[in-house]
């Protein structure tokens, strides 16, 4: 719990496109960070490792490293040593954890990256000094943490927080799982793009010249730059992911009844054109909400780095 | 902790219909129990607590009571003081707890039956000695609780656990609470019920011989009869309703990861006819199925009494 104030500790998240290095302070402050492409799920797990370790050569810059830790969009075991499945890495049931502290002669830790960026908000951000918080990250899919005291719930096996494929229609749009109706079918960036696409050609929008006239050419940021701009279609799209964040958020608060709700990931950055949805969803949805405290939904305060920060403090909470 | 080991510990259950009072020794064995009709929801709450009161009369016969746990149809706030709300008791945000103990001079400890139910399995029933265990109750509706560690999450305002009203399916059945598409509405001694009406006539069935030829009259316990007959009819309402049950686990694992799932409740009398389908279609809508370990669903230890031992149990910690 201790270490020396001015040890070198960074946060490395794992992505299926990209790398993301961060060293950060003990208060949570992000003071240097590089950047790798993830060299894909089809390749030797060596090369993956190649670039992690350039990202955290860049940011050492040869000062000696206390510890690293890992956020991995993947499955992670209990006991945060092997990655067990990653859609979009090679790991396959794989001692990553310890095989990187042997590359590294370093503290290595390792997390599911959506723990640890729920991790970076009851540290640093938005859930700090809550008793139990729900953390949504909407990026491509839907990420998610329950904190409970400030601490991740795991689950037995690790694999707590799959909120994004709890089913919420029945023979629903499919899923890249292989089953229909995931929760994340309806309320992420990928859903914000399939509902575009739907409407451009149908109703006047913005979004036609956005994407040159084909509409497999339009990508979430397009949606929102739409939507800022007042395309009617663009704010029609935020409105159903809204509401289906809502509604799978009350869902969640009837099962969990945390004090906070927190949602992060890059679609997050909309803020009330999301969130405000989102909360007359809940309130609508919320079973017995006239005779309980309905929770606050909030932006998270951590950005695209939230994963590599949440990762830098469980590799800190190490020394 | 402790106490004389002959103390007289009473676990009350109150419900809708009728209050349960055992006496409960340290091993979970039940002693001896009283019963009483619940006044009902509109009468004066004094009623229901003369009720209370006879039923454990009855149990004491006299000796003294060292300690009583309620376990209450309702919300019941996180400090165990006050009944919020129950839809079919006549307490409102009434704080319950002390007002019987200083009726009844004697230590009260007050809970949601659904958590009493958990308590009852985690300490001498089907989730002894688990790390994590999804409880749920099958009934009228769903109740329901989550164990870590053998405690119940109780959430931030004690209403964690109240999964039988996480939708289900968008714009389906209407429900109790107000809305639609609660999942017990899909699988519950309700839907059961729902699901054989809806049958009864359309094809051959010896529950028209049971209802006596009118619907409305079918029960719960006749199409349990009729299904444990062979009756092909009573036996697809279970597996609709066992169906469901799994999808519903399905996402409560998703999103937990426990490592138990223990199903209690009346409709769990069915054993396997309800639950062989609830873990083919656990296996079936899991996320990520084929690369983690699903947990098991087992029957509870405890049937009609559940909700009063786990009550007495939490006297007993009291003591």
């Amino acid at each position: 719990m201790s270490g020396a104030p001015d040890a070198v500790v960074v946060g490395i998240d794992v992505g299926g496109t990209k790398v993301l290095a961060v060293e950060v302070d003990s208060q949570g402050e992000v003071l240097r960070t590089a950047r790798r492409e993830t060299p894909g799920r089809l390749v030797d797990v060596r090369l993956v490792e190649d670039a992690l370790t350039e990202a955290l050569g860049d940011i050492a810059g040869g000062r000696p490293v206390a510890a690293v830790g890992l956020a991995a969009a993947g499955f992670v075991d209990r006991e945060g040593e092997r990655v067990r499945f990653a859609p979009h890495l090679p790991w396959r049931d794989d001692s990553v954890r310890g095989r990187l502290a042997d590359r590294w002669g370093t503290t290595v830790a390792l997390d599911n990256d959506a723990n640890c960026v729920a991790r970076a908000e009851a540290a640093y951000g938005a859930a700090q000094g809550v008793s139990s918080a729900l953390v949504i990250t909407l990026g491509t899919g839907i990420g998610g943490a329950l904190l409970l005291d400030g601490v991740v719930v795991r689950g037995h096996h690790g694999m707590a927080g799959e909120f994004g494929h709890m089913q919420v229609v029945p023979d629903g749009q499919p899923c890249e799982c292989g089953r229909r109706g995931c929760w994340e079918q309806y309320s992420s960036g990928n859903a914000l793009v399939r509902l575009a696409r739907a409407e451009v050609g149908r109703m006047p929008t913005i979004l036609d010249e956005l994407c040159g006239g084909d509409p497999d050419r339009l990508t979430g940021p397009m949606v929102s730059e739409a939507a800022e701009e007042g395309d009617l279609l663009a704010r029609q799209a935020f409105g159903s992911v809204g509401d289906w964040l809502g509604v799978g958020v009350a869902n969640l608060v009837a099962a969990f009844d945390p004090e906070l709700v927190v949602v992060g990931g890059g679609v997050s950055a909309a803020g009330d054109r999301l969130l405000e949805p989102a909360r007359a969803a809940l309130g609508r949805s919320l079973v017995g909400a006239g005779h309980r405290d309905v929770p606050p939904i909030v932006r998270a305060r951590f950005g695209p780095e939230a994963g590599a920060v949440g990762a830098a403090d469980l590799a800190r909470s190490l020394l």
